[in-house]
């Protein structure tokens, strides 16, 4: 098996799994509960907190609200914040490529009166600072850019992004799922951003937790009430066994990241050549300001899925071919159509990322397996 | 060490683990992705759904949708009906006994316009029918009374209150978290419950995913938009590893339920009997019609927290005062004060939930520091 698609699941890291399993088999108590043995489960949860918060360096952890999903945290970053400064104005800013679980929480403030507008990006999937200049107004009050974008790989310019955003008077989210863990972020340095999106799985960490990063001052409602737990932001018993994997997950990458995405990029950068060696084939996406494991194709006249079914039937490779969270419907991607693909083009992509099991000895194989396998969709495609 | 905190966090069964470890620690993927790494996780969600349904019943397993954790359940249930509805009116009942992610969903609701009535309860817990077909008007559209209740363990009469709240045309709602593997749920005998919320950890499965019951027909709108997933009612990535505990946690509840609660009962019975026996002693709850492992009691003169802390601290015995979800307020439970107790006698309550590490031997020990624990606290209080 050669895996290929680390932004769509990560396997948990099996060092996170034995760091925090005690939470799953032993210490199973309720952080709520004043005996100890919610206490130590409670203190569980505040080291994690403390990871995260070092992992972006948010000088306080307690600007980190954790939330059971990634795509909780962007409902929380995007209607909190818009339903809690709506008296400030209604107008939201999102980014032509966001993700669906951003995209779809800001069409939902739209049917409810908010003005909703997506700002454009360039072929490469790089924010127009322009058309989002021209956007804001002084009814904007919330505006949403990826940190980096998980079907192409590009990295935004966020330092330009929040200064032209904050001089306008709006808050800037930063949904960072792809890029945390990836490439540093910095939130002192990058003080530009108000609300920042962290996934736990993506980070190598259980599902079934997430943060927000919330700066001291930004004004976000709940969009989950009940027991009031994370300072009322987010309510429901905290699951102790994510959250702590996800701190221990933040620790690992905080430690290794740096070492680790510099091989990770070279193996990549070896797939990219060989994989462009394809006749009519492309890169999306940036092609340097890209994350370091990320690689993403487009081939004409054939079906990105067709290629996706054949890598894992024939090969056992696991590519995706866009965002999971939308692959199961016909549409092209948004964000491939937003970057000045045709249909048709859009339909044959094809997206790469790596991860810790990958090494140089699979790009031979991926790169031979992919020539075969787009020859052979060729020869029999009616295009 | 004696746990009797099962309401609040219940210990992972080990045999749901050993099910369930596999989709942690092998099979990551998602269940949207298409290649068969994917498909094999679609596969396990798709089993969970399968045994959930079973054990209450449901007749058609895609009634039920999987959440991130009861609270959501709640969520869904509260606003995702009422705000789909408000045509028809907007009016919402609750019992005065929900629990607080009951509770605050319809006060956020009240908030947005919607018209929020508390159905009262009598001194055992039981909601007054009289009291709720008198609120039942033509612009109710909802109302939510729990299957039993977590503090005081009392069943509620569900047959009665379907019947009452559909002749009335409204949907109810039935917070079952408590009362699920507890007692048998038969939704296709008890058709007067249109939504359901059930647990998984309640269950004896890992935090992270809980579920709700929609019956056919019913409409409910999702409170987290985003990739679209469970048809669309609750986006972000299936939790594959707490799913498919739940789905094994409620496969073991349906075969073991009945023998494993009349031994719980039988145990809880002399529990109550021992504890009873102390001076200014009482039941809280209904004496009969109540959960089979849950004793809850008051204590004159005394704080419950007291109580918890010194069984805690000198015996190992793990209880509650209440909810967990609402332990770090020091306002006394909106329970027992519906109930009838003073703000005195509600801050003196203890709440006991039995599970399967409890035997007939722990009886005494518990009965024995209880004894002690009331008598020293009673010798050192100022009341």
């Amino acid at each position: 098996m050669v895996y290929l698609d680390h932004a769509s699941a990560m396997p948990v890291d099996p060092r996170v799994l034995a760091f925090a399993r005690r939470y799953l088999e032993e210490e199973f108590g309720n952080p709520s509960s004043l005996y100890d043995r919610g206490l130590s489960t409670r203190r569980a949860v505040e080291a994690a907190r403390g990871e995260v918060a070092a992992l972006v360096n948010t000088g306080d952890p307690r600007s980190i609200v954790f939330t059971g999903s990634a795509t909780e945290s962007n409902n929380l970053a995007i209607r909190g914040t818009a339903l809690r400064n709506r008296r400030k104005g209604k107008k939201i800013l999102v980014s032509a490529i966001e993700h669906i679980s951003v995209m779809n929480p800001a069409k939902d403030l739209q049917k409810q009166g908010f003005e909703l507008e997506f700002i454009p990006v360039d072929r490469y999937g790089i924010v127009d600072l322009t058309a989002l200049e021209a956007g804001l107004t002084p009814e904007t009050i919330l505006v949403s850019v990826n940190y980096a974008n998980d079907e192409i790989g590009t990295v935004e310019p966020i330092r330009e992004v929040g200064r032209v955003v904050h001089e306008a008077g709006a808050y800037l989210h930063v949904n960072a799922t792809a890029a945390a863990g990836r490439i540093p972020i910095d939130l002192q340095q990058e003080d530009g951003i108000d609300l920042l999106t962290l996934s736990g799985n993506d980070l190598g960490g259980p599902r079934g937790a997430a943060a927000l990063y919330i700066r001291p001052g930004v004004k976000v409602q709940s969009v989950m009430p009940g027991g009031g737990q994370e300072r009322g932001l987010r309510s429901g018993t905290e699951n102790v066994f994510a959250i702590a994997g996800m701190g221990e997950a933040a620790r690992l990458a905080a430690r290794e990241m740096a070492d680790e995405m510099e091989r990770e990029q070279a193996i990549r950068d070896r797939l990219i050549r060989e994989v462009l060696e394809i006749e009519e084939a492309g890169l999306t996406g940036h092609p340097t300001e890209r994350l370091p494991h990320h690689a993403s194709f487009r081939f004409s006249r054939i079906e990105g899925e067709s290629i996706l079914l054949n890598l894992d039937t024939f090969f056992d490779i696991q590519v995706a071919t866009g965002s999971a969270c939308t692959s199961r419907t016909l549409e092209p991607s948004h964000v491939l159509l937003a970057i000045g693909l045709t249909h048709e083009q859009a339909h044959g992509s094809v997206v790469m990322t790596l991860g810790r099991s990958n090494t140089v000895a699979d790009v031979r194989y991926v790169a031979d397996a992919m020539r075969e396998t787009v020859g052979r969709l060729r020869g029999i495609s009616p295009l």
